[in-house]
């Protein structure tokens, strides 16, 4: 089974917008089984789009097309498909009305453009959009499925998820494949491989693929079989995964779709206990990835973001003789921001983070991307130097990363 | 002029890792006035490669293919592009001095697969690669360029800056294109179509097409015009823009590669003021965002993040008796967490958010997206309700650029 993906935009092909959608699909598709053989990126060109659904439908069975599907004038994947597929645009009522409650919820008024979105082409299938006002459309012609999605990654993606991925199950039987994904930070991949070597030559022999999945700081490891008894492949991948975690279990955090902010989450309701941080080189980005995780007011009371040194004394109490004396970036101030964050807001933990995130502010004994990490607890405070690289926003979200990784296997050990 | 870019690689398709080679070739070209008409994605796989050539070189000038090039089994463009310009390899001497060089410096093993990589198509004029050790290749057949850049976005990034494009320049000459994006919050893609159309419609006549390109909360419009005589041509965007700034300057708040921190940043070190916030509902995001900026430590003092009441009352002083005469999502308790932020930091503005980002903490009076904005400045305080959607993630980051956008506009009022 295979599938291609059509992303149609000017903005893709001069470089304004980098192409996330093609990613997304293709991580998606490939844990349905499906293959994609090919991601074509063209313009909002009528002859252009012709062209690609000519060649992509002659090769594949599924054709997934995105953008162009907006109010304005330079969008003509709508009027381009009705020629395509012979057919003409009818008003849609269902669409119509979510579109018009769509505008109302908002309080904004509803123009003719708008109202126009929910004229659609008669022969397709439409696939409604709950989050904005541009429906997706399923069409078949010669055993061919092609849907076309609206370029808005995050529309594109709950329509996918609430319906399309389903429909597609449907209409191909397939064989279906199991995953799972081991969560590591802390390792690189080299030095992974290295150590697990042995355990992935034994895989195959299981009818276990596996594909490692880098990202800066963190590895993901995917294993996929194929269910024939669910039950007994299930057991398979228990067994490989108690395997693997014997070899690197030091640097496994979790498991498939978790986060190291939805594990911590987790960590502390079951305890019944609360969180507060204190983040200077971080600057909110560790209180911004507790808070992306619905219900983190249970147990997040809050955070200083203590950028100035005239902050970190005045909201801390951290002196300026204990910075003068050991630096701002060291285990000192880490500690002592850890635990007068935690006295404070009285929580049972405090997380802290001191560091150089760079360009600026590197001396010759701290180099830029140098992080201490400390976290205040009930049974004390602990804490750890990081060494990043020399990318500011690398080095924020890894210093982030590794800092709720400390946290959590400082509430594990608690 | 137009190219074609073909990125060669399994990770692309199935989603392991974005594709940004292609988004940094196409804004290269683009700035260039060559016209990337498509991107294409296979897979390491020989007739795949062959096709896809065949196709490009049929349809452009200049291919660009990236990947493939390791020194692993997996990599088999150099023998494709071999087969393809029927040549054969031979071992190309500064190539082979300089790969030996590479692992030298570091003090690393040199494996035979490395010493393969500079045996070289004998018909290439070769690139050499200074920062790794697969080399690019530049082939020509009836009027096409064929370049094969290695995958690796920083070698093929400085191959191509060292000498692609200048060997480019000198094979084809061409007119140049200019863009000009124009940054708006605030207002719908629909709308804004409505009242600009008009001014639209002008743009054809004096060669200025149109893209509009929103995300949520913002829409981006980028004018592009062949460059004939420079100053003339841009005189005419400059006109333009100024017609645009009459009709919807009040949802202006950039252009080209600005951001509403990096805006907010150049305002506050403009004046020489400085900027405290307190976050609720946006739990971190807009203190994230403010100190992704290089140099925002010499205006941005710090934050709280107050997401328990207790802690607004604790560190901004917001009394229990505030919160339940208003609600804590009220134009009271935003106004007053702001003055509150901005005495305690003794900055010169104070911005503050209050709202409920969802999916819980719904009331009957106070739906999910409803967020207070406040900024406290010299000239007093100033609030706002905003009500955005019903997506958690997506309501934090609307939240985050509204409260940035309305603290850029009081600083511009001030």
């Amino acid at each position: 089974m295979q599938a291609e993906i059509i992303c149609i935009g000017d903005e893709l092909l001069i470089g304004q917008t980098i192409n996330t959608n093609a990613a997304w699909l293709g991580e998606r598709f490939s844990a349905m089984g499906i293959r994609v053989q090919r991601a074509i990126t063209i313009s909002d060109n009528r002859q252009e789009i012709i062209r690609a659904m000519d060649e992509s439908g002659a090769r594949s069975s599924i054709v997934v097309i995105t953008g162009g599907l907006g109010p304005t004038k330079d969008d003509i994947t709508k009027t381009t498909l009705c020629e395509y597929f012979s057919t003409h645009l009818v008003m849609n009522d269902e669409a119509a009305t979510r579109i018009a409650q769509f505008f109302s919820e908002r309080g904004l008024p509803m123009l003719e453009a708008n109202i126009q979105q929910a004229a659609l082409p008669a022969s397709c299938t439409v696939i409604q959009n709950f989050r904005g006002t541009a429906c997706g459309m399923w069409f078949e012609r010669n055993e061919v499925v092609y849907i076309a999605m609206p370029g808005v990654p995050y529309e594109m993606q709950s329509m996918m998820e609430n319906e399309v991925f389903e429909k597609l199950r449907l209409r191909f039987e397939r064989p279906v494949i199991m995953h799972r994904t081991i969560l590591t930070i802390g390792i690189g991949e080299s030095n992974m491989a290295e150590i697990i070597a042995d355990w992935e030559n034994s895989l195959s022999a299981v009818g276990i693929s596996l594909a490692y999945l880098p990202s800066p700081g963190s590895v993901k490891l995917r294993m996929s079989i194929y269910i024939g008894d669910s039950a007994e492949q299930e057991q398979v991948l228990n067994t490989k995964e108690e395997e693997l975690n014997a070899l690197i279990g030091d640097y496994v955090y979790g498991r498939d779709k978790e986060t190291l902010q939805s594990i911590v989450g987790k960590l502390l309701l079951n305890i019944g206990a609360s969180l507060s941080v204190a983040e200077s080189c971080t600057g909110g980005k560790i209180s911004h990835l507790l808070t992306t995780v619905p219900g983190s007011s249970k147990y997040f009371k809050g955070s200083i973001v203590s950028y100035f040194n005239a902050i970190k004394e005045q909201e801390l109490g951290i002196s300026s003789v204990l910075i003068e004396k050991h630096n701002v970036v060291s285990r000192e101030v880490a500690e002592a921001m850890a635990m007068a964050v935690r006295n404070k807001f009285r929580t049972e933990f405090g997380l802290s983070t001191t560091g150089i995130a760079g360009p600026l502010g590197e001396t010759a004994e701290i180099p830029v991307g140098s992080v201490w990490v400390a976290v205040a607890g009930p049974g004390g405070v602990k804490s750890k130097l990081f060494r990043f690289g020399k990318n500011r926003e690398l080095n924020i979200d890894m210093a982030s990363n590794a800092a709720l990784n400390e946290l959590r296997k400082e509430i594990l050990a608690t």
